[in-house]
């Protein structure tokens, strides 16, 4: 018998003609869509072939049972290699390969409207019966096209020349941010104008073009901080501005010319001239922007951890040491304590959770785990120092999430299975292949609850495949023996102290707010550390708690969407002043239930 | 007999024996007051001896009730050289020498209360329970100890990096201007702090320093304006600016640096550092504001006469190319057109016109003729170009007001007499000479009521003393043959044309406002001119209506007065821009009833 299966991804909607009785992934194969998750090639290990799947199918087999939890089976989720088309089937690609992720990326819904506006004006001309002063006559006119409070009161010194010589019939245009005019232009034909979003992070640096007019995205760059010569975490780059004659003004003159040299990258992609960007919104974390503002950032790095700013401050480029012209607004985004900066806000604004009663968990885990529990009603953030071992860093065989890292690990029970980044042969262990393999590990019986390596005898036990990854020098436990990458009993440590960090740190703000897991109706994974996470490997080892399984959302950059939405809207940009007030921060190193949480968090949780 | 005389006067209170019968100036001379005025040493010619006297006196005189008014009479005031001691007298010395003026010199009282100040604090130390950025805290600080609507907003990025550097014990000291934070000191002990006022003529320029706490006046300092060798007048000024490559940056190069080093030199003598000046509050007219501001003023040299900026201006001295810190306010205050400027808005401040309901007329003559009328209800303003002549400009033998010029003329109908400036030989004619001279010369019937001079055979019916006078060349009315100081025909044409102006200027002024000259209630005449005016003369010419004759305030350098002023009160700043809106500019020149009041008023009144 032959069916038809109708695929609707993200490439559109496909029809296929299939044979009765194949499975899925095999008809997927056979449609050209290759490009499916299967790192088991099919054998119903991994779990990576799930799609959404309607229709005539095949019931759910065991292995489907034990890898996806019912929440997911009633959502339609079936691993592609275990499922049969008995008639007409249809499937949603989109989820393909996702898991219980409920979506991946945000995108902030933004009517544009950006902070710092160009008004085309001719000014009438002025005469013995109306003499007004330039300025005043600029004014009026702004205040007669622009909507009731959105008009300036004021010209900016170094504008007022400018608008001397922009009298006549050719017009001006102003620029506009605030209650300032910030600078004037001696033409009114309308240009096209350009925003910059911005994220500073301690390891990379990504900036963002959109069209200020449509919000549409016109390019990035993306780039490895240029200060990570002075260290890789905030800790290091706080100790150079102590340590170095002119620490401060290095690093302050390095992420201002590496910003500068984006922006000016941008500009020239898209045909602008610099001054045709009127806005660039800044997020990052607080002692980023300290640094960014030559602002001394060495009380953040010592207790009581506390910030010189962390006020949205709305500056111009000169103020930050940006090459810049001054017509551009440059915004740099609130924060709410010395750990949890700007990054989080914008974030917490881009993913939307202050707007919703429903509780929510915005968790952005790298160096440090910067932790938001809330809605509407209130927000708790809480950082905790979780250290780099989920950015693949401080483990032995640890790297970035770049082509050769091992990302994802399975077992059938008795052998492992392994996949890297763009197929390579493997060099080491990413972020999230550092889960997977632990998780597995746990599964498989080579790790028990309290993080301890079986020992030779108790390895014995097991089946020959996987005793046999259990080597002595730590131990180690052999992920790929052939390639020589492992986790060893020190990196299992480094492991279970960052997600006791973690998981203590979401424990005390359910406590604060007198809630429990259940109660969170939506998670947020932010950052380059949730875009490749196995969720249920996470789980296994008691990252987040199991009730989240199937409520979670990838969230991606939400610190760089919300600089985006910021520098597009003045009402986002606004909404991060809401959200800074709203927040309450918890430092959790003056609470005795973190500790407490700390330590039994560091067991991992019995297998399922 | 002998009778006690006692005379009260700026160096206070003195007792004195005195013959019956004698002159008071006789008498006064006795007591060693020989700096009394009295030019024509005592003949009742000149009628500068004039003394506000009471107790046993003899009754006036026939030519003190020419000299005097009857309101003056009625005041107490009597001429020194005719009034004869009957028994004990008692003298106020102060009014001596000035004619009706009802009062010399403006004195603002002023609360003080600077628009900056500095706020000693030691902030709490931040703890893990109260982990507030260092820029909350001090805001949180300074609302706690400044009145509701002073605390600030936010800190000046400028002032971040000294706020981290100044947490600890020893506390520190917030600077703070409106709403904003301008600078940190890492110190909490009070200093004295100071403000300086400064008006910046374009002939003079002059700055007052103050106390800021008690309003104490500390010296100041008064020189010709730098810009001088670009031209004596604001028209020539705004020529350098378009003719010269350089000539903007020239010009407010050189104004930035005088005043720079006014400010420098006034802190030095008061062993002050620069970081003590908090507020310079500056008035000038709206070109010269333009200068300082770099702001291309050459608009205002042509019709509409539109200036680029009359609005206030809170800056910093970087903005005005000034040498001086960050820590320091500078206040542009605010004018109301391009010929009617902050000199004038604070000049209605200092005198207290925009606080009464009676209808004032503020005078300030320069080279242009700027009139305001008004009070609390509402002020129309205008400017005349009246042209130098009262300056001693554009008058042959014309001078500045110092050592050796002819500052006053007065005739007994058959002799004239005169006096210079520090009894130095005669050199030229100042202001108030040429305006005695022209009126002595009125009232002697050498110059008609058209402004012509008697030809040689009218002249001849005069009385030969003063037929002398006339000579050919122009022909020339000699004031002091001897020295060969004279008015030309063209130089009293000169006069005529400005007090044509200026009375044209009040007369339109007046019609606008539904009033006559008799409804003004008091008359402030500002500046220099003011000063040195003799009243009657002034009325003589036609200067001023001569219903105001004993309504006059000279109210000498008012512009200078309402600087410090602002400089020392945020109410009085404030009140500067409520001005500027109570203004009403009036521009004469696109007015058909000026230019019939011009013409009319080009002749001189008959004598009284």
């Amino acid at each position: 018998m032959q069916y038809l299966l109708t695929v609707s991804g993200p490439d559109g909607v496909g029809e296929t003609v299939i044979e009765g009785g194949s499975t899925l992934l095999d008809a997927l194969i056979a449609a050209g869509m290759d490009h499916m998750e299967a790192p088991c090639s099919g054998k119903g290990l991994c779990g990576k072939c799930r799609v959404r799947a309607s229709g005539a199918l095949s019931p759910p087999e065991p292995r489907e049972r034990e890898l996806l939890s019912e929440a997911e089976l009633a959502a339609g989720l079936r691993l592609a290699c275990r499922t049969c088309a008995l008639g007409d089937v249809v499937i949603q690609r989109s989820v393909a390969g996702e898991a219980a992720i409920l979506a991946r990326g945000v995108s902030v819904e933004v009517a544009p409207d950006s902070p710092c506006v160009a008004v085309p004006l001719v000014l009438p001309a002025s005469t013995l019966d109306d003499q007004l002063d330039d300025e005043s006559r600029l004014l009026r006119a702004l205040a007669g096209v622009l909507p009731s409070g959105r008009a300036p009161f004021s010209v900016r010194f170094s504008a007022l020349a400018p608008l001397a010589a922009a009298r006549g019939p050719s017009g001006l245009t102003a620029i506009v941010a605030g209650t300032e005019v910030l600078a004037v232009e001696p033409d009114s034909r309308p240009r096209r104008r350009f925003g910059i979003g911005v994220d500073i992070g301690t390891t990379t640096v990504v900036a963002h073009l959109v069209d200020l007019a449509t919000g549409e995205r016109l390019g990035h760059r993306s780039a490895v901080n240029d200060q990570r010569a002075f260290g890789a975490d905030v800790i290091s780059r706080i100790a150079a501005t102590i340590e170095r004659p002119d620490g401060l003004a290095e690093l302050r003159g390095r992420i201002a010319s590496q910003i500068g040299g984006m922006v000016h990258s941008l500009a020239r992609s898209a045909g602008a001239a610099p001054a045709d960007i009127l806005t660039l919104a800044v997020a990052g974390n607080t002692t980023m922007l300290h640094l960014l503002a030559a602002v001394p950032p060495a009380a953040i790095a010592v207790a009581p951890f506390s910030a010189v700013f962390t006020r949205a401050r709305a500056c111009s480029p000169r103020d930050l040491g940006l090459d810049l012209p001054e017509s551009c607004a440059v915004f740099l985004l609130p924060g709410v304590s010395g750990y949890v900066g700007a990054d989080i806000v914008a974030g917490i604004m881009a993913v939307g959770m202050a707007e919703r009663r429903e509780t929510a968990l915005l968790l952005d885990i790298g160096t440090n785990g910067e932790i938001a529990l809330g809605g509407a009603d209130g927000i708790l953030c809480c950082a905790t120092a979780a250290g780099p071992a989920f950015e693949g860093a401080g483990i032995e065989m640890g790297m970035g999430g770049v082509a050769g890292a091992v990302d994802s690990v399975w077992t059938d029970g008795s052998n492992l299975g392994s996949t890297t980044i763009g197929g390579e042969p493997a060099l080491g262990l990413c972020g999230s292949g550092v889960i997977d393999a632990l998780a597995v590990f746990l599964d498989c019986g080579l790790v028990d609850a309290t993080g301890r390596v079986a020992d030779a005898e108790e390895a014995a036990f097991l089946p020959a495949g996987i005793a046999s990854l259990r080597r002595e020098g730590g131990p180690r436990l052999y992920v790929d023996p052939a390639a020589g990458i492992y986790l060893s009993q020190g990196d299992i440590r480094q492991i279970q102290l960052a997600k006791a960090a973690i998981a203590a740190g979401i424990e005390v703000l359910l406590t604060r707010a007198g809630k429990s897991a259940g109660d969170i109706d939506r998670v947020y994974l932010a950052g380059g550390f949730g875009s490749a996470l196995d969720l249920k490997s996470a789980i296994r080892i008691g990252l987040l708690p199991r009730e989240l399984r199937d409520r979670v959302v990838v969230a991606g950059n939400t610190a760089g969407e919300g600089a985006v939405a910021a520098c597009l809207s003045r009402d986002r940009l606004a909404e991060c002043d809401r959200i800074r007030e709203l927040c309450s921060y918890v430092e959790l190193s003056s609470r005795p239930d973190f500790n407490a949480a700390y330590v039994e968090h560091m067991m991992f949780p019995e297998a399922k």
